[in-house]
């Protein structure tokens, strides 16, 4: 039993966004002694279903995943329609852009956190789930992202 | 056996550099359902022989742990005096500083670092350890903390 408006206090993914998903990825892969990871790009429009700040948004991304032990890196280059990724980058450059929770009952999750003050920022689809950004950089300095697969 | 320069690539910590560290605390405490941690500060210079740049510093931070279950969010709220804490602050502002990794043999690391184009940044002790700060953030867009504890 847990009183976290999450549903779970365990961190799943740490996001970090770049300029060059090749260059990071191989910079990790030099250091950890691993294989460079495939990135991959987001689905389009018309399958994630992007919104960002309320509207309909093209934005896509390109994602590459490392294990680092018990949580997993997601490197995120964004391309240049208007996304949380984008913005984040040109605001504030390369570096840490969100903290990742899986959850459950995400429109529940959502609408506790908002009403706790957190609102949503972007969301979209992935084939098996879906996500959510909520703009907790005001009070957690870092964006949250909860993540719901479906089972 | 792992090919890693860190000998591990089990992330640890989460580091991120705050302006009031008691604010933060309740912020995550709040959304957790968790009590707020309490802080403390970093040890002084005499015990913490804090370097920064290669010179000694006087700088010390609050800190305070959040588990977010299988890694540790570590709040960090520096004080005036150099370190990469207060340099980060001023010049990102709030958010991730680190990601930290516990390791064996602390010199070993740092030179295999070093020859690797990471320099070391700031280096301390605490009581039953010790760390190092490497400058990655150009490869990593992050930097990385060595924690090496005495057994």
């Amino acid at each position: 039993m847990t009183n976290s408006k999450l549903g779970t206090n365990a961190v799943a993914q740490i996001g970090v966004v770049v300029h060059d998903i090749e260059t990071a990825s191989r910079a990790y892969a030099e250091l950890l002694g691993i294989e460079p990871p495939a990135w991959f790009w987001t689905d389009a429009a018309d399958k994630a279903k992007t919104e960002y700040g309320g509207a309909p948004s093209e934005a896509r991304a390109k994602l590459a995943f490392i294990d680092l032990g018990p949580v997993q890196l997601e490197l995120i280059e964004p391309d240049g329609h208007p996304s949380t990724w984008r913005d984040h980058l040109n605001a504030r450059g390369e570096g840490v852009h969100h903290l990742a929770f899986v959850v459950e009952k995400m429109k529940d999750k959502i609408d506790a956190l908002e009403k706790h003050g957190i609102p949503l920022q972007q969301k979209g689809e992935y084939t098996g789930g879906r996500y959510a950004y909520m703009d907790s950089s005001r009070a957690l300095k870092v964006l949250l992202e909860l993540l719901e697969n479906d089972r």
